[in-house]
């Protein structure tokens, strides 16, 4: 298909989507990527751009003429500009920048001032704002004028004479009102923004909540920066959950389909070596109950069990409480409320696992004593496991700090010490009734 | 406050979004529920409700008099209304239903024959379309006909005279153009569409994909039946995210923080119960090796170690899998592909992990065979552990299973019971040279 039939080729291309268009771009192998490109117009170039791997579009930005790339650099969509650069060096991003036109070279700067995950950052300047004395024929005429430049816009953004965001008004509503009409008169003043500074999981919030297809961003002025939409809202959204997902399981970060091998190995293996030490630590702590465990053997039996049903009940309450604070904001009133479930759900879940284990212990094993030692010992570990599931990612949060970081493996390690001591300091105990 | 000034309560709830007017009616004491519904009109408790649980909705609908909650029903969005009546009895849903409008009623009843997490069931109906005869000027005056009606709207979709879909065009094309025009001059042809029996997480994806706002909805006719609006996929990505992490940590379905204890307890349950019989499989494979123990107790501090190891590669790649299937689809090239990846992976990190436990317990305890059975143990279990954790997820999306069903508590299994096997197989072949 690629080697001969350009004209074919193209056509087929131009009846794709830019993100199918990227696919395919990424799927080809790498020596047919300049001619890929030069089959693309200008437009088509930088529509497909975003969809690329922030270090694919460098590449292609690179291996482009200066007279094909500048217009690119000034065409993109600020954020997504911003996202591409934000991995390089300072030198590589002034030297892309200041190929681009002066104007636009100032707002990429700009966006790229804001702290990462923030508003600032998701933020495009490309939409259309109007004065609050405008008509709704003026502002017609406006959007006529701009029609190439903000493409994805909704909603137009009032603004009153010292730029300050006082309205907004759709599409919608200028297209069912008289020319003449001021602005004024037809827009809603109950818009909500967002502030620069606001982490982007709190924007994704807001637009879950209130249906936003985008939402405006202003400075600690009230003065209108930018906007957000949906689509780069969505995206924040599906990225939020995959990081949760990464941490909780401890994943690594970033790892897809299309990672090499040796890439997604050293991104695991920091978690695994960890896990190593820890199980280290676990094993220590058996090694000071050689003795109970010389005695009675059985004993073993029953680690794997306890070990890894408090882990579970952990994590449980782990998973529970932090997607919980992915979509809902808790006070320490409704945190403590928390709590206190969490420890109801230990004492059942716990005397019901105990209850059972005890019994199926004595009957596999014979020994009462047995029973009693490991079902009791399941009992306090499960209210525990639960206890600390729930406690540590609320104090991780309470100090800012993103519940789901570290809370996996922190809480694995924190249950299997706690478990192993528990059931063998009980065992130890017990020991001259158990042999 | 809620006491005795009403006028006050109104006006503060008026400045309210419905969104927090939901939060605020789930927080009162239930008995305060009649007096709070009183307060409001009509349409504000109609944007309400949607953002109610199902069950409070029902409640709250069936606490009005008929004169009050027949207009509500019939002013609510028919996808939100769907959802609504999914969980109640057949009976119930008539009861309901047959108070309603009959044109309402039967669209809900349409909504209600789709298949559950189908495209057709998030759908709603209140969307305007036009003739591709239709001039803009009367386009516009259709729109204003229906402007209490249609209000989510961004997009007027286009069909002909067989009711077929063929176009698209946007609020901004419609301000943009002179009335006179024809709506086939304007109207995009390249309408993207959706299929009302396609899974609503493909809808999703299509939406993160092509960045849209609204899909229309077919059926096998290509006749327009609906529209799926970026608000309700937000809904879905973010509960699709939750399913999976639910799924992944076996946390129990949909227990947020309003859950009561015993429901929590019981939605826990299941896992955990399961699990303590996976322990006792784990249990009686340690007492199979129990002549093996006894002579070298030394085993069981390494046991923790090996068997959590492996279920955390296991769990790894189970994360790397599912959420790129939540993104992505591969064919069984691209599958053959990361399954290679994933055992390239399992050698890498097994051969990291294996030397350095096997230089950690000969260290320790002083025994270099101990050292060689831990080392050489670790390497092939989590070489089985990665591997299982790929190909199981694979297979049961292969069979169209959800791949996170089961994933979780199921690679935990096979990769607890395989560890205790390679590690106890091994440390008994080796026996006469360990004592």
């Amino acid at each position: 298909l690629k080697e001969g039939d350009r004209e074919g080729f193209l056509k087929l291309l131009k009846d794709l989507r830019p993100y199918d268009q990227a696919i395919q771009y990424m799927k080809i192998p790498r020596k047919l990527h300049p001619l890929f490109v030069e089959c693309m117009d200008l437009s088509m170039l930088t529509e497909m751009l975003p969809y690329l791997k922030a270090s694919s579009q460098v590449e292609l930005i690179q291996s482009l003429e200066p007279d094909k790339a500048i217009p690119i650099l000034d065409m993109m969509q600020n954020d997504d500009l911003a996202a591409m650069l934000t991995d390089l060096d300072p030198e590589e991003i002034d030297r892309l920048t200041n190929m681009m036109v002066r104007e636009e070279a100032e707002n990429v700067r700009r966006i790229l001032d804001y702290p990462a995950d923030t508003a600032g950052r998701a933020m495009t300047n490309r939409f259309v704002w109007v004065h609050e004395n405008y008509t709704v024929g003026k502002t017609t005429e406006k959007l006529r004028y701009y029609s190439g430049y903000a493409t994805s816009m909704n909603y137009i953004y009032v603004i009153n004479s010292e730029k300050q965001l006082v309205g907004v008004v759709s599409y919608r509503q200028l297209l069912l009102a008289d020319p003449e009409t001021k602005i004024t008169d037809i827009m809603s003043r109950r818009v909500i923004s967002v502030d620069a500074f606001t982490d982007q999981e709190d924007v994704a919030k807001q637009f879950a909540r209130y249906d936003f297809v985008s939402v405006p961003v202003t400075d600690k002025d009230n003065l209108l920066v930018g906007i957000i939409t949906v689509d780069d809202v969505i995206d924040i959204i599906v990225r939020e959950a995959n990081e949760d997902i990464e941490m909780l399981m401890a994943s690594g970060k970033q790892i897809d389909f299309h990672t090499k091998p040796f890439t997604a190995a050293y991104k695991r293996l920091p978690w695994l070596i960890l896990l190593l030490f820890i199980g280290l630590v676990s094993g220590s702590i058996i090694s000071g109950f050689e003795a109970t465990l010389e005695q009675v053997v059985a004993l073993a039996f029953f680690m794997p069990l306890i070990a890894g049903m408090t882990g579970n009940t952990g994590t449980q309450s782990l998973a529970v409480v932090v997607r919980g604070l992915a979509s809902e904001d808790i006070n320490l009133k409704e945190s403590l409320k928390l709590i206190v479930r969490e420890l109801i759900v230990g004492v059942i879940i716990g005397i019901t696992c105990g209850a059972l284990i005890a019994v199926i212990a004595f009957i596999w094993q014979g020994s009462f004593m047995l029973g009693i030692v490991v079902g009791s010992s399941l009992v306090l570990t499960l209210i525990i496991g639960t206890f600390a599931g729930t406690i540590i990612p609320l104090i991780l949060s309470r100090f800012k700090f993103d519940p789901a970081v570290a809370s996996g493996p922190l809480i694995t390690t924190v249950n299997d010490i706690l478990s192993l001591l528990i059931y063998f300091g009980i065992a130890t105990a017990f020991l001259s009734k158990l042999t």
